[in-house]
C-alpha cells in the first residue's frame, strides 16, 4: 500500500517546501517536488499544511484513581487524540508503593493492548525507589524500551518519594541511560495548606488553586534540577506552569546544567481567572493550577527561547459527575481536565496565527522535541524518509469552535467550550494508513502499537 | 543537470536516514529511500554524512584594516570555505565614519563581486548612526536584502558607536524588520588598560589578552541586551567567548528576552594558555580574545541549552609579516586568525565525533540556525526539496590534520598547525554542482552569488 | 561651656537607654544614667528621643546651573538642614571640564565659607579625568580631606565622563585610599528619549520621566560595579530609585562585591503618579525621576536588607519661576527639589512610627553609615564619646504638617505639602550649641565649618 | 559595689573612643572621656580595647547523645566561653520527638540551672510539629522568654521535620511575635549518600565530608527561604558554610525577602584540607563539614555586605575517645568541635588584624547583632548605659598560641592546635563582675543567670 500526498506545505523544523510526500507500507519513501512515482492512493493537499503526527508525551489514559478511573480508555482517549493530529502519546505506569515496577508495568499493558487505537508508550512512575525496584530499571531500559523514569514530589503516602529515593532513582537511571521526569511541586507545603484550608471551611475549587501557591512549584523545581545536577542525570520536569519554575531553571543554566521542561496547553491558554466560577470551576483543577496572565507570559516566552521544549496536556478527563466527588471539599475533586484531542490545534491558533511562535517552532514543540527527549527519534516525531509515516493533514485557515458536543473525548464537558479556533486537522496518517478523515476515524481499537524507546543522554 | 546522491547518512536537525537526494539544477528535488530517478550523474556516498552546506555568519574578507587587507580575498576566502564544507558565508560592510552606508555597500560589493567562489552575504555596520544613514536602513532592508546591522561597542574613533547610537539604531532597525548584531565589548575599559600597559612597557601578544578582560565582553552584553529589551529589537551577539557573557544573556531570559548568540570555533577548542609563547601568541591575537577552560565548559553547555545557536569563525586572516607590523607593540597586531575552513571538521571532531553535540545539533549550529536567524531559510541551511543544493557529503571516520601546508586559506601560518582530526569533507556542492572533490576546488572566482535575505523576527 | 540634657531616650544603633548626655565645649564627654556633673545649662530630654544630628551626603546648594543657581545658600540651605535635624552636608563641588579640580574646589570653598550655618565637606565630581585632574586626586586627599569623588554617567558634554575616564579615576582614587560615587544612569539612552520626544512634540514634564525608564538605571548601576569590581575601588552609587537598579547591586554580591547605596526620602515616599499633574509636575522633574510602587517596596526592603545603607535628598530646590524655565520643554526644567529639611522628619514618620524600619536602623541610615562610609567617624554620625556633639531632641509624638508657608529651604513650593507628620525636631545642637531651639534658628551664617575627611576602605 | 574602666579604647558598632566606663551593680551606668566618679574598684584599660562581651547563639552543652554527651557542661562550657570573652551564650533545647516541648524545656533548665559559670539562653528544636506542641509555642515565647524556634532539615526519625511542619511551625512563630532558625541541609540526600559510602566500604571521615556536599547546603537553604518568605515568617540559618549557600540567600534579597545568616569561626578559618589526615580528620567531624577556600571567601565577604550578621561556633565537644567511637565508621563520629572560647580571639586576629573587617564589624559580628536578632538588645550585646555590664577587657597586641594544654573546654583535643594569635581577652566581666583576670576565673558555678527573650519583628 503506498500513498502521496502532493502539493502540500511541508513542515518540521528544517523541512519547509511545497510538494510531495510519498509513503510505502508504514513508513515514508521520499519527500520532493513533483514526486514522479506511481502510488495507491493519492491524497491532494492542495493549501494545506502537512507535518509531523503529534506526540503528546503527558497523559493519563484510564488511570485508577479513588476506586474509579480517568474517563478515556486507552481507545477513546488516543482515538480523540487522533482527531486532534497527536499520533502518539506517552502514559504513566503508576507503580503502587509496596509493589514492583514490573507488576505496575503489566497491569499498564494489560490495559493499553489491544484497545489503543494510536500509538504509545510509558514513562514508569517509580513511586517506592528500594532495593527491588532498583534492580527493575535496566531490564525495562533494555528490555521494555521504557528510558524515561517519573517521580512525584507531591501526593505524600500515595506517590510521592522522597529526596533520598530521588537521588537513588536517578543514580541507576543515569547509569541505565535513562531519564528522569518530575511532577515538581512541593507536596508537603501543599498538604499544609489543604489541611489548613479544610479546617477553616474553605472548601470550593478555587482552595485547590490557593493550596499550590505558586512557591510550591518554584521550590521544587529547583530542588529537583539541584538532585539532577548533583548526580548527572538527564532531567525533565512535565507540566510546567510559572514564572517562578521557569526561573529556577533558568538559574540552572548558569552551572551549565540542561534541564528539559514541558509546560501544557492549558497554561499557555487559560489563566486562574477560571477559578471564581464556584463549583463549576471544578473543571480546571486540575494539579499545578492554572496561573497568572505573566506566568503565561513566562511561559510562550520559555518557547521563543528554546528552554521549554514540549508542549503537552496532562490529559486526565472526568465526567461532571465524577467531578462533583468534590462539591463540598476541593480535595476530593479528581485532579485533571480533557485536552488530548485539542492540543494541536490550540497552539496552532493562539500561537502561530496569532504570530507567538514561528511554524517550525509549532512542529518541534509538538512533535519533534518529545521524540529526541524520550528516544523515540526519527522513527516519531519528523517526516524523514524511513520514519514512520505518522502524519497531519492540516487546513490552516479552516475556523471552528470547540464544544463537549463535538469533541470526542470520552467526557462530558469542555475546558474550552466555545472557543473559536483557526486551523484545523483534516487528515491524520498513523504509520501510513488514513486514520482520521476529517470527522470519521476510520480504524479500530488495537490499531495502536507500544512504541520500544532508546536509551536517552540528555542532549538532543 | 541532475545529480542523485545515494546511500548516505541524510541529516539535518530533522531529517536522519539513510537513502537518497536528488538535485535538479540548483535545486534539491527530493530525499527518499531509493529513489527512483535518472540522474545525470551519481554520487556513491555509502558510509558518508550528508549535510547541509554550512553557513559561516562571520567572516572578514579582503576587510581594509590599517593600509593593508586581511590576507583572504573573496575568490580565496571562500575557496577555502568550500574547501571546509562552508558554502555560504556573510562578510561585514563596515560604514566609514561620515560616509554613507551605501557607499560602503558599494565598495564591498564591488570587491565581492565576480571574486567569490562561494555563496555570500554582507552584513550592514553601522558606525556612524545619524538622520542619514537612519533613512538608508530601509532601502537596505527592502532593496538589497541586507536584513542585519552590526554595532561595534568597541575601537572608539573608527568603528565604535555609543549607546544613543545604539538606541536609535535599534529603534530603526526593528521597524524595519531587521536584527541587530553586536562586537559586545566595553571599548573604553579597553582603550583605558591598553593605554596602561603600553605606558608600562607591557607590549607582547599577552598583554592584548590582559587588556581585554572578562569583564569587558560581560558589561556589554549586558548592556546591549538591555538596550535591545527596552527597544524590542532583535538581537544577536558575535563572537561570544565567556561565562560572564553567556550568564547576562541568562540573565536576560528571567525577563522573557531572547538574545540570539554566536560562538567561534575557537574559543571552544583553544585557550587562553597560549597568549603565553611570546611573540609567537601573535597568531591567536584576536578580539575578543582566547580565554579559559571554564569559558569554553560554559560555550558547550550554551550550545546544548539552546542559548548559544552558531557556531562562526570571526576568520580574518593576516600573513605572518602583517602580525609582525606589531611586533614591538600588541596593540598595532592585526586582529585575527585564519579558521573559515576548519570550522566544520573541527566541530565535528571535536564536538560530534566526543559525544558533546549530537550530530543533529552539529547542524543547526554549523548552517540550519545561523539560515533562519538571519533570513535565509529554507534557501539555504537545510535539506528541504526546493532548497539550494548546497551539500556537504563528509566522511565521519576520516582521519587527518591541519596544516598551513596544506590548508587553502592564504595565510602562512595555521593557528590549529597539527591538530588531528576525525572526519573530513569529501565533496561539496553548491547550488547543485560538484565545487569540492576531495582536494580540488572544481570551480572559479565568480561562482558565488549574492544572498538577498529576508526580513527576521527575532523568532525562528 | 557645658550642657547637660537630661532623660531622654538616648538612640544610636548601639545605643538605647534613658537617660543623660553630657557635653563639654564642642564635644560629648559623657553618657549615663543619672549623670552627677555640674553643667552650665540642662536640657530636660524627657519623653523625648536624643540622637545624633543627620547627615545628608548629597545636597546642591548655590550650585550654578543654567545660568542661574540652585535657590539655597550654603546659610539658607545648611540652616534649613539644622532644623530638620541635619547637622552636616556633603555638597558635591562641579569640576569645570577643560579646568582642574583645584579651581572647582576653590570656587565652592569660596562660597560656603563664612555662609554656612550648618557643617559641611564636599565631594569632588570630576567630569574631565585626565593626566592633570589625576594628579590633583592626591592632594585632595591627603591635604584637602576630600576622599569621595562623584562621576556622571549622564549629561554628555557637560558633566559625563565615559568608562575609560571612570576606569581611570577608580583605579587612582582607589591608588589614595577613596571612594567613587556614581550618578548611575545611562546618559546617552535619556538624550536618545528626550530627543525623541522634543521631535515628537512631547514637552510636558511626563516626558521627563518617560525619558529616564528603569532600564537606564539598572543598566548603568551595573556597569559602574563591573568597573568598581575590576579596579577594586570602592564605590557608592547615589540615588538609587528602582528595583532594576538594586538588582544590579544585589547580583555583584554573588561575586563577593559590596557596593554601598544611597537612595533619598523622596524615592521612598513619592512615586510617578505625581508625574500625571501636567505643568504641576515640575515641583518633582528631578534626575533619576520618581518611580513605581514597586520601587518604593525594594527600597524600603533594601534599607532592612543593609543593602541601601543610607537615606539622603539630594536637595537641589528651585523657585517656581526657575521652573518655569521649562514651561514649554521638560529639557529644560532644573533639576530637582527641596527636601533638606524634611529627610529626618519624613523618615521617621513614615519609617519607624509606621513599622518599617527600626529605631536603630532610623539611625544609622540618616548619620552612622555616612559617617562611616565618608571617613568622618567617630567624629560625627554617632553619640560617642568625644564625637562632635551634634544632637538632635526629637519629639516622637508631635504631630505637625509640612507646607512651604512654613518651611525654612528657601523656595516658593513644597514636594510634600500638607503631608501630616508624627515627630518633629524639637531642639538641635552642632558642636556643643544648642542651634535650634523649636522655630528658631539661634546661629548666624558662618558658624558651620568644613569637615576634613578621612580615607576610606570600603569597609565599615 | 561600682567599677571604673578607665582610659580604654571603648568600642561598639557605633562608639569609638578613649576613655572611660563606669558600672554600678550590675549594668553599666556611664561612659565618658575622664569621668569623675567614685568607684569601688579601678581597672586601668590603656591600650585595651573595651568591648562588648560576646554573644554566642550556637552552643551544645551536655548535649545528650548516643548515649553519651556532648564533654562540656554547663559549667565547664560557659567558664571556658568567659576566658574567650564570651559572656552569654544561647543553647538548643532538644525535643524528644513524641514528647512534648516543656518536657525538654524542663530537661534543659534543670542541666543549666546552678551549674551554667556564664549567662545563658536557649532555642527550642521543635522536631516535632503537631497540634499539641503548636499550642506551646505561645507560652514559651510569652512566658519563658524562648523567643526562637530550631528546626532540622536533617537527621530524618531523630530530628528533622518536613516542610509540612516547617511551614506549620513558621505559620504559629510568627504570629507568637518569634523567629524560626534552620539547619539546612537536605538530610535525605546526606542519607543517601552515608549509606552509598557506607555499602561501598567507605568509613573514613573523609566520607562524612563527602557525604555533606555544597548542594545539600545550598539546596535547603533556598528551600528555607522560599517557605519563610510564603509564610512571613523572620528566618534566620545556623551555621553556613558555603557559597551555595549564601547565593540562595542573596537570591531570596531580589523578593525583597531578608534571611538572617549564622556563619561560625571554623568556617572562616579551617577548609576541607584538613579531611585528608585519616582518622586524625575526626577532630573536624562536624555537621556541615568544612569547606573549600572558596566559601571562606564567600563567607569573609558576606560579613561586609551585611549578609551575615553573626559569627558562632556550633561548639559541641567531645573527647578523643568518644570520636572514636567512630574509628570504624564516620557516620558514628560525635559531630561537632570545640570552640567556644577561641571564636572572638580567632575573629580578632584573622578578621580585624588581617584587615578583613573593621573593629565596628567585629563587635556587631561577636555580639551585637546577635542580641537585636534574638531580642535581648539592648540588655546585651552592647555598652550602653542600662545594660549588663558584659564587658571584654582586651589586649589588641599580645600574641598568644592555642593549644589543648591551655584551654579551658572540657576536651582533650584542640581543633586550632597550635595556631598563632595576635590580641587576647585579658580581663571579662559579667553583670558587672569581674569574672575572668587573665588565666583565673573568679566565679564559681551557678554564678550565669538564664536570659529571658523578647519578641522579634525580623527587623534590627
Amino acid at each position: 500500500m503506498s500513498i502521496l500526498i502532493k502539493n502540500g506545505r511541508i513542515i518540521t523544523s528544517t523541512l519547509d517546501f511545497e510538494g510531495d510526500l510519498f509513503i510505502e507500507g508504514e513508513k515514508i519513501s521520499a519527500l520532493g517536488k513533483n514526486l514522479s512515482v506511481k502510488a495507491d492512493q493519492e491524497i491532494d493537499a492542495s493549501g494545506k499544511l502537512v507535518f509531523p503526527g503529534g506526540i503528546d508525551p503527558h497523559v493519563h489514559l484510564e488511570m485508577p484513581f479513588m476506586g474509579t478511573f480517568s474517563s478515556d480508555t486507552y481507545e477513546t482517549g488516543t482515538r480523540a487524540a487522533l482527531f486532534g493530529g497527536t499520533t502518539s502519546v506517552i502514559d504513566f505506569i503508576l507503580q503502587k508503593q509496596g509493589h514492583s515496577l514490573y507488576e505496575a508495568f503489566n497491569e499498564w499493558s494489560g490495559r493499553a493492548t489491544g484497545n489503543a487505537v494510536g500509538d504509545y508508550s510509558f514513562h514508569m512512575a517509580v513511586t517506592d525507589f528500594n532495593e527491588d525496584t532498583r534492580k527493575e530499571i535496566e531490564a525495562l531500559v533494555n528490555q521494555e524500551g521504557i528510558t524515561s523514569f517519573k517521580m512525584f514530589m507531591a501526593y505524600k503516602g500515595a506517590l510521592m518519594i522522597d529526596d533520598r529515593q530521588l537521588t537513588g532513582l536517578m543514580t541507576e537511571v543515569k547509569k541505565q541511560g535513562g531519564m528522569v521526569t518530575a511532577h515538581a511541586t512541593n507536596g508537603e507545603m501543599i498538604d499544609f495548606l489543604v489541611a489548613k484550608f479544610k479546617e477553616e471551611g474553605k472548601l470550593s475549587p478555587l482552595y485547590h488553586y490557593l493550596s499550590q501557591p505558586e512557591v510550591t512549584e518554584a521550590e521544587a523545581s529547583g530542588r529537583f534540577a539541584d538532585i539532577a545536577n548533583y548526580t548527572g542525570c538527564p532531567a525533565y520536569i512535565v507540566h510546567m506552569t510559572c514564572e517562578g519554575a521557569l526561573n529556577a531553571v533558568r538559574n540552572a543554566t548558569r552551572r551549565n546544567q540542561n534541564v528539559f521542561v514541558e509546560t501544557c496547553i492549558q497554561y499557555l491558554t487559560l489563566d486562574a481567572s477560571l477559578y471564581d466560577k464556584g463549583f463549576e470551576s471544578a473543571k480546571w483543577v486540575m494539579s499545578p493550577p492554572l496561573r497568572e496572565k505573566k506566568d503565561q507570559q513566562t511561559l510562550w516566552a520559555g518557547l521563543n527561547q528554546g528552554l521549554v521544549q514540549v508542549v503537552a496536556t496532562d490529559h486526565c478527563p472526568f465526567f461532571w459527575k465524577q467531578k462533583e466527588m468534590g462539591s463540598e471539599d476541593f480535595s476530593k475533586i479528581p485532579n485533571g481536565h480533557p485536552a488530548i484531542e485539542h492540543r494541536i490545534e490550540l497552539l496552532y491558533s493562539e500561537g502561530v496565527a496569532k504570530g507567538k511562535i514561528s511554524l517550525n517552532k509549532f512542529v518541534e514543540l509538538t512533535s519533534g522535541n518529545a521524540a529526541k527527549i524520550f528516544g523515540m527519534f526519527p522513527q516519531k516525531g519528523t517526516l524523514s524518509p524511513g520514519s514512520d509515516a505518522d502524519i497531519v493533514i492540516f487546513d490552516p485557515l479552516k475556523k471552528h469552535s470547540i464544544s463537549a458536543k463535538t469533541h470526542h473525548m470520552n467526557c462530558d464537558y469542555s475546558a474550552y467550550e466555545g472557543w473559536e479556533l483557526t486551523g484545523k486537522c483534516e487528515k491524520v496518517l498513523l504509520r501510513g494508513k488514513v486514520v482520521i478523515d476529517d470527522n470519521l476515524c476510520l480504524v479500530e481499537k488495537g490499531n495502536g502499537k507500544f512504541i520500544k524507546r532508546n536509551k536517552v543522554s540528555g542532549k538532543i
